[in-house]
Formats: C-alpha cells, sequence, structure tokens
C-alpha cells in the first residue's frame, strides 16, 4: 500500500517510520516546488507528483497551509483523507467558527469581523478583554493581537488600519480566564470507525507548546466524556476521515474548543511511547480503511506519559536515554531558533515518578530552551 | 550518528526504523555483491563499502554468516560491535561448544568429531539417541542428522561418508528430553552496561520458529536468575557489545545453552510492541555506547506478549488489525516457501487475554501456514 502525504516535515517522517513496518510506503510532497520525496532523507523520488496521486491508495497532509490549488488536485482524486473542506477549515478560522457553531459544539464567545468599525460593537457584546486573530495565518507576521482595556481600542484600530478584512477578515474572541489547556487527538477511519486517545494536558510558551502530558492530571470521567462528545459530534459531522486534533480550554467543569487540526499533531506524539498504537500507524490506517488500534495509554511502566518538545536547540546530551521509558525522537534538520527539532517521550507508572524523570531530564537539557520543564516536573512528582 | 550493518534483510530493516526515529542512520551492506543498500528499499546508497565503513560509527552484523573476508575488513576498522570472535562463535559449533565450556556454561552434553570413527565412542559415552549437527551450516544441505539406535548406527556413517570432517568437524549431541525451548535476549553496551529481556517461550516447527511468548509461562524467579546469570557469564566472558540471543533447553529446573545467536533475534521480535525499548535499539544504543533502555514486559495493555511468523504465504487479512493490541510488520519480500515473510505481534494484560487474542488472529490466517497457532492459543487462555 501506498500513502502520499502533503508535506515534507517531522510528521510525515513520523507517518513513513510506523508505516514502513506495516509494510505501507509512505511518499511526501514537498508543497514548495511539488516534488515527492522520501519522507526521511528528503531526496526526490523518481516519479512526479501526477504519478504519486495515481500510484496511491490514499493522500492525507501533515499541515493545513498546502496551497489550495494542490488540495484541489488532491481532492479531484477521490482519495484526500481528511477532504479538503475539513484541511480548509483547519486553515481558515471563519470555516472554523462556522462549522463549530453549526454542530452547535461549545467554543470562546467571537465575532467574525471584516470592518474595524465592528470592533466597538464586540467591546461591547464580549467584554473590553479580547483576542484578534487574523482568519489565515501567514498574513500579517503572527496575526495575532490582544486587547485588555476599552481605551486601548482607538490604538489597536490604527494598528490594524492597513489590514484587508474583506480579503482576510478578523475572529475577535472574548479573552477567557480558562483553567487550563487541553487536546484531544482521535481518528476517524473510512468505515466510519471511531476511537479517542485519552485528553493531553499542554503547556505552551510563546505560542509554542512544550510539554504534553498524557493523560491530563485530573481527567474526571465526564471530562473525558464531553471530550469524546465532541470529538464524535465533529468527526461524524464533517464525514472525517484520518486522524483530528483538537485544542480545546478547560474552565472549571467545561471544555471549549480553541482549534482543529487536520492532522497528526505535536501534543498527541506521547501516544508513539505511551499508547499501543501511535497517531501516526491510526492515522494511515483510518485513511487505507484498516481497523483503528487500541489508542490507550498502556498501562505498567506507561501508564502515563510526557511529550517534551526540543525548541531551537540540539545540545542535549545522549546520556537521558539512561532515563527509564525514555525516547528520543529526532528529526534531522538544521537549528534555528523556534524551530522544533526533535521531541522526547517518556513513559512511568505514576505522575509520581514521571515527575522525577522529567527532573532527571533536565539535567541533561540546557533549560533556557525548556521554560516549562522544571515546574511541570515539581508538579507531577508532588501528584498521585 | 551512523551505524553499518552486514546484511540487508529484515533485521536491518527493523534496525533502520527504530534507528531513524533517534537520529540515527542505519545503511546496509548486501553481502552478496558487496554493495551499500538502504536497508527498507534495497536501492544501493551512493557510496562504496570503504566509504560506509569510514563514514559509521559502528559496524553491526544481522546474521553471524557473513563472509570472514568482510568481517576482516570490518574488524580492521576498530568499530564492529560485536567483534569478530563473537561473530564466528555464531556461526562455528565447534566455537561455541569450546566457548560454553571455557565459561562453565551448562549446556548439552557433546563430543566434537572429525573422524566417523569417533561416533562409537558417541554412542558409549553420551547413549544412543544423538543429534549430529556440521559445525558450519549451508555444508551440506541443512546439516543435521539423528541416530535414535545404535543399530543404525552404520548407515549413519555409510550418509556420512562423503563429509570433509578435517575441514567441517561436527558436534554431536546427547538428544535431550528437554519440557520446552526458551530463549534470552539482551544487550550489553561498550561501556558495559547490560540489560536482559524477560525469558521467551519458542514454539518450533520443522526447525523454523513460529512463536514466541514473553514472558514465558511459569518463570519462576529461579528460573529468570538462572538466564541472568548465564547470559552476564557469556557477555562478560567475551567481552560482548550489543544484543545477543541466548537459546536454551529447559529440563526441568536446568536451562541448558543450545546456541547463540550474535544479534538481534527473531525470537525477541515481541520487544517492539512489549516492552518500552525494542531489541532494535537496544542493539543501536549498545553498538553506540549510549545508555540502554528497558528490557522488560511494559505491563498493562502489553504485560504479555506473543510473536507469530508468517511464513511462506502472504494472505493474512489486514482485518487482523481490529484485535487490540495486534500490530503487523511487514518485510516486503516475495512469497516462497519457508521464508520469513513478516510477523505479527500481540499484547495483552495477561495470559488468558492474549490466548483469546490468538485465537480470534486465527480466523484471518491460512492455518496450513500457522501450525502452532491455535494450539498455543488454547494454551494461553487456559492459563492464569
Amino acid at each position: 500500500m501506498q500513502v502520499l502525504v502533503y508535506g515534507a516535515g517531522q510528521l510525515a517522517q513520523m507517518m513513513y517510520l510506523d508505516g514502513a513496518a506495516l509494510g505501507i510506503n509512505v511518499m511526501a510532497v514537498d508543497v514548495n516546488n511539488n516534488t515527492v520525496v522520501h519522507p526521511v532523507s528528503k531526496s526526490p523520488l523518481d516519479c512526479t507528483l501526477e504519478q504519486a496521486i495515481e500510484l496511491a491508495d490514499a493522500l492525507t497532509v501533515e499541515f493545513e497551509h498546502v496551497p489550495e490549488t494542490l488540495l484541489e488536485q488532491a481532492q479531484a482524486s477521490g482519495k484526500l483523507y481528511p477532504g479538503i473542506e475539513a484541511i480548509l477549515v483547519g486553515a481558515d478560522r471563519v470555516r472554523e467558527k462556522q462549522l463549530l457553531s453549526g454542530l452547535d459544539i461549545p467554543n470562546c464567545p467571537y465575532q467574525i469581523v471584516d470592518d474595524l468599525a465592528q470592533l466597538d460593537e464586540c467591546v461591547a457584546r464580549l467584554g473590553e478583554r479580547l483576542i484578534i486573530k487574523a482568519s489565515r495565518d501567514g498574513y500579517d507576521g503572527y496575526g495575532q493581537w490582544r486587547l485588555k482595556a476599552a481605551s486601548d481600542l482607538p490604538a489597536l484600530k490604527t494598528q490594524l488600519a492597513n489590514l484587508d478584512l474583506q480579503a482576510v477578515p478578523l475572529v475577535v474572541e472574548k479573552m477567557l480566564n480558562f483553567d487550563r489547556e487541553v487536546s484531544l487527538i482521535g481518528a476517524r477511519s473510512k468505515s466510519g470507525e471511531v476511537v479517542v486517545y485519552p485528553l493531553a494536558e499542554n503547556l505552551h510558551h510563546e505560542g509554542q507548546l512544550h510539554v504534553s502530558v498524557a493523560p491530563a492530571t485530573n481527567s474526571t470521567e465526564a471530562l473525558t466524556e464531553q471530550a469524546c462528545d465532541i470529538f464524535t459530534k465533529l468527526v461524524n459531522g464533517m464525514d472525517y476521515v484520518g486522524v483530528l486534533a483538537v485544542e480545546l480550554f478547560q474552565c472549571g467543569d467545561e471544555l471549549l474548543v480553541n482549534e482543529l487540526a487536520p492532522r497528526v499533531h505535536n501534543s498527541g506524539h506521547w501516544s508513539q511511547a505511551g499508547s499501543p498504537t501511535s497517531q501516526f500507524e491510526n492515522n494511515l490506517r483510518a485513511v487505507l480503511d484498516l481497523p483503528l488500534g487500541l489508542a490507550v495509554n498502556t498501562g505498567g511502566e506507561a501508564s502515563v506519559s510526557a511529550m517534551i518538545n526540543i525548541i531551537g536547540c540540539d545540545d542535549h546530551k545522549l546520556a537521558l536515554l539512561g532515563i527509564g521509558g525514555t525516547h528520543l525522537h529526532w528529526y534531522g534538520k538544521t537549528v534555528r531558533p523556534k524551530r522544533k527539532m526533535g521531541h522526547i517521550n517518556v513513559t512511568a507508572s505514576d505522575y509520581a515518578a514521571l515527575g522525577e524523570k522529567l527532573s532527571a531530564l533536565a539535567g541533561y537539557l540546557s533549560l533556557e530552551h525548556f521554560p516549562q520543564l522544571q515546574e511541570e516536573a515539581a508538579r507531577l512528582a508532588a501528584s498521585n
């Protein structure tokens, strides 16, 4: 079997590695030049994009910002999973919000703005603490702004004055006092089989994921059920096929959807070590209509898992592998600031042991690049 | 980091896949033509054997029958692990027996024979039920004969008359009434760190491994300790580096070494799904002098594991992946009778559940190729 992945980064690479074991050949498309490459070596393969599409049993994506012309070509093959609509939902916050509202799925109160004058109405309706997001990424640098007080509104309007809001509207959200960020990864196969991994708890720093812990601490049954309901509603509502990642805010006992990613996701990397089936294998199984694999924490020495991103550095000491249950995943890229270079999965029998392992891990890392690690290690070490 | 593996079959492929995750690039040598190839695609890589040896941080083998000239070249680089002596022990039963006797490690009573007349002495000393093995494989077809009664000795001598026993002596062993075959896989790193996996219980059919179960049922603490002692004596005695497989016969409470394999081994494949660290990753860690990973049964949903070889067929139904905790490993080879095409790893929370899963698995396989499966499923299902 053959699967073609749009995008040739670490997610395609990890799909390749899990696929190769199963006898599934994964090829990647470098969307910068439309060439088909080997997902590990990145060397061009001896076939055109058209030939690779023809050859593939299924096409999938490792990121949502694939050029639309490529997506349309892929969709026309009848083998793109998830389909173009789902991928565009992940790339466009307006579509995303419309989907969530349409399926009646709890999310942050919001308003879509295509004229700066509407911002006053936002303040009146949503309050003076707002997050303003360009509906599509890459539009103007980072594309997110914050309003902290109504008195700052004139200055913000000046800052946003040059945006073409007709082309790329803003999504304006109420700034929530959420308790934590969690994420939900699951898969739905072509036959409609659905599996959902345990909730992961995510720590971000400057907009990037640094640490995930799965299952999230204090995952009550009610919370897990709520998450599964959201996931099932979403994938069935979208007739979604593949792995879907759902980022959520937890406010008290309630989960609100923050963002969708129509693909395998960084906050699901723990599943490589901590679950009988990784998200990468389940994505391949889903798009090829194979039965899905168990999406649970394995238990025993892998009852709880942490994933630590290695960002913008490569000076970790390999002696870290001496911590039992520790696995390094390295993406083979050149170091750049803020670049995800690899990740470390750690499994343990309980949170306290996991905390101790993370604490030991800190001894092998340059901590300025791991701003969340020690605090999280201490928090877990004190857990039960 | 780079590792060069002599041999380009499934064992090199599985080392590649585990290495790639860690950022270790594994290349393979096709020993039939001395070319360096990609371990998955088998395509020639753009470097000579000499260049690959130069480039590599370590050299290792996936089988013991590498031509001696190649091994000598590898040894001369100072980077071959395990070393040539250990590899030759695996390829030559005379050396193997001498090593075992020298280290005082229990093994089957034997005599080395380089003249057929000595067979009478063997019968006198070891009894009339004997297994006669060519000391090196590939010498004369299968290279194993059995004597069941002293009266058959003249006929056997006639059968063996054409062998050049000076060049390739025979190892004549007493035929034991052993209770079962188990194997012991472990690793020793360049720094001397040692890990040992739980004993696996192996079912053979017509000389080929069909099913392994780990841990072996009824593994008492005394048995495990005995196995660990044997392993530690062996690897320290040989100054061994890498994964070593030890095949053993269990007779009552006693373990006798049957055979050594200086490499990752089919009976350790269960570790891919059932242990925090696979034998393939631990072999790479060992030869690169990285800390070794946990070599235990993971516990929880992976408390016990089975490995089922797919031999001489490719008509398994992929619906078998619907059995929770089931993983297929496919080697991408053309079907030939007796050829190992792939394997299936199954994990479960206990033996009874494992037995039920194997029983379900049987429904997706053409059972003439899996002669041990149903009986083993029934035995495990009745276990606790």
